[in-house]
Parts: C-alpha cells; structure tokens; sequence
C-alpha cells in the first residue's frame, strides 16, 4: 500500500523524465491486473506510482495506450496501427491485417509474442483485461469495415482467432514451414480468410 | 496432502504394472496442470499416485514424454480422432474438423486447453515436442485430403494456424461471443476456412 506520504515522496524524486515513465509502466501493471482493464482508472496508477495523473497522458496519450505497452508490452501502439489499416479499400482489408500483423512481429523478437500468450494462458485477470481492451478498443474499431448483420462481434472474434492463432503457429510453436513462410505468401493464403470473416458469407 | 504414510499404503496397492502407468498419468495430468510443467516435478507426481519416481522412467521414460501423454494426448488419442474424421466426404472434412474440435474441447474443463498453451509458450521444449508430434503424427494424416501441390505442408500448418487460435479465443481468452457460440455456427463460420486451407487456392 502507498500512503500519500509515500506517494509525495516518490513524486519528489520523479519530476516528469523516463524515471516517471519507468514508474508509470510498473504501476499500470499492477493496477490493470488488480482492477481489469475497466475498474483501472489513470488516477489510481498514477496514484500508484507516486506521479500526477497527467503524466499518462504526457507519456503514454492514454489509458489504452498505457495498457498496451504495460501489460501487453506490445512494442507499438494498437490504435494507430489499426486505424492505418483500415484506410483503403474495404475489400483488401484483410489483406493487409495479415500483412501488418507479419510486418509487425516479424520485426520484434519472437520471445515478445511467446511473453504474450504467457501471460494470457497463465492469468485470468490478464486474459480479462486483454479481452476488455480488445473489446472497447480494437473490435469498435473494425466496425467501420465489418458487416451490419448482428453478428459483428462474433465476426471480430473470428478475426482474432486467425491472428492469435498465426502468431502461435509463427512466433511460438514455430512449425515449419509457416514459421518461414514469405509474408506475400501468407497474405494471400489468410488474407481470403479474414476478408469473409468480416464482411463475407459466414452461415 | 498425501502423507508418506498414504504413500506406503497407496504403493502396496500398485506392484507396478498398468495399474501404476494408469495412476501416474491421472497425477501427471493433475500436477502438471496445477503446478505448471516447470513446477511439477517427477517426485511429486509419483508421490501424489503413490508410486516410486523410478516407475516414472520406466513407464514413460522421463517428465517430458509424460506431459506429452498425460496433457497432449489426452483428453483424446488425436491420431484416432483424425483418423475418424478424414473418413467420408472429402468436400466437407473442413466442417467435420472444426465440429470434432469443439466437441471434444468443449467437453473438458477450459483449463486443459490453457494449460496446453501455457506449455507451449514457456518451454521449447514441450513447443518442439507438440511440433515434432504434429509432423510425425498429425500433419502426415492430414496428407490424404490435401492438395497436393507442393503446399501440403504449408496447407496443414494452416489448420492448425486456425484451431489453435479458435481454442485460444474459446478455452483460454474467453473472447464473447465466440466462448460461447453454439458448435454449429462456429462449423458454418469457420468449416470453410480449413477447407480453402486443406484444397482450395492458397495463392
């Protein structure tokens, strides 16, 4: 527990640099998996690590930027990516979620998408929030290019079953010879795919 | 707890025989799942089935080809499942998969498909085994139904691609809908996947 005693003295040795940042990121942890992604407010991680509440927006923009990075520990922010895909034209948009997905990791170590699925396999709370997340930030966001069928949520779940399920098969298990597998070669393969589970025959 | 006392007693039951292989593999798949596979140790598990450890070696040969009976291989001998389900209408063995995976997975506790991933995740060496296995066993099943093109391979680690994404969503994310729509929406939805994956066009 931290009491504002604590806390005043912490913020005295974090005027606003990485240190802060380092803090935030520590705290954010915490909190995320103690609350879920929805019962966390930025008040109470700032709280937590002994900063003031603008400081998440000065370094992260957010909260869901800050969760991504903290507990996710994705190395780029899932927001931004996501809008950018989904620029052009609607019916290649699984093409190139397939493309920026491969893209993406295929630049990170492999040991940082295994980190993930860890974390999600072993804590129900991280699994929660990650769901929270996906939820609120990443499905609302694939709306604008999903079918109007009443089926829009079970559409984007089927997206991230493909996704989750590459990135185990690449990044994890590393069978072969998808784990190797040219990325155009996968774009075709699995962009049909995810182009039908949003705004294709599914029944 | 078990107590030595327990285990002397328990011991006296089983001289060594299947009896032995049958409770080891009920421990095994208990440890193994409560205390994850870097916890669970061979010493453990052959005291909670009131067995010497050495019996462990003897019947398996060691922790890891434990695991691979007592968590991969059960709840369901895969080899005969896809066996079963290769027979009959080639045109509709995507469907059949996808109904013959839920069916089983949805059967046991969610916990059995986490605990499977987590596996995977954390160690190499249970993710080259789940590998090694699928190419000796699983993939070369597969090689019946699929195009053969010289993607055959490819086509299979496709597959898995897509099953092993669909029981993380279902068993270990929990993602909503999909956790908890009903098998034959998710056949409909996702049955034509496996099939393009198995002998439609890739590219």
């Amino acid at each position: 527990m931290t009491t504002r005693q604590d806390g005043e003295r912490r913020r005295g040795r974090r005027p606003g640099g990485t240190d802060t940042k380092a803090a935030l990121l520590a705290a954010a942890r915490e909190v995320f998996i103690e609350q879920g992604y929805d019962g966390a407010t930025v008040r109470a991680i700032a709280r937590r690590a002994g900063v003031d509440a603008a400081m998440v927006n000065h370094w992260f923009g957010g909260k869901e930027a800050l969760f991504a990075q903290a507990v996710l520990q994705l190395p780029f922010n899932p927001q931004e990516l996501i809008a950018n895909l989904l620029e052009g034209d609607p019916d290649s948009v699984g093409e190139r979620i397939v493309r920026t997905f491969l893209t993406t990791w295929d630049a990170q170590d492999g040991g940082v998408f295994a980190a993930l699925i860890r974390s999600v396999a072993s804590h129900d709370q991280v699994a929660n929030a990650l769901r929270d997340f996906f939820i609120k930030n990443v499905f609302s966001q694939l709306a604008s290019v999903v079918s109007v069928d009443g089926r829009a949520e079970l559409r984007a779940n089927l997206v991230a079953s493909q996704m989750i399920g590459l990135g185990m098969v690449r990044y994890v298990a590393e069978f072969e010879p998808l784990a190797r597998t040219d990325i155009d070669t996968l774009v075709k393969a699995i962009g049909p795919t995810l182009q039908r589970y949003l705004n294709g025959p599914i029944d």
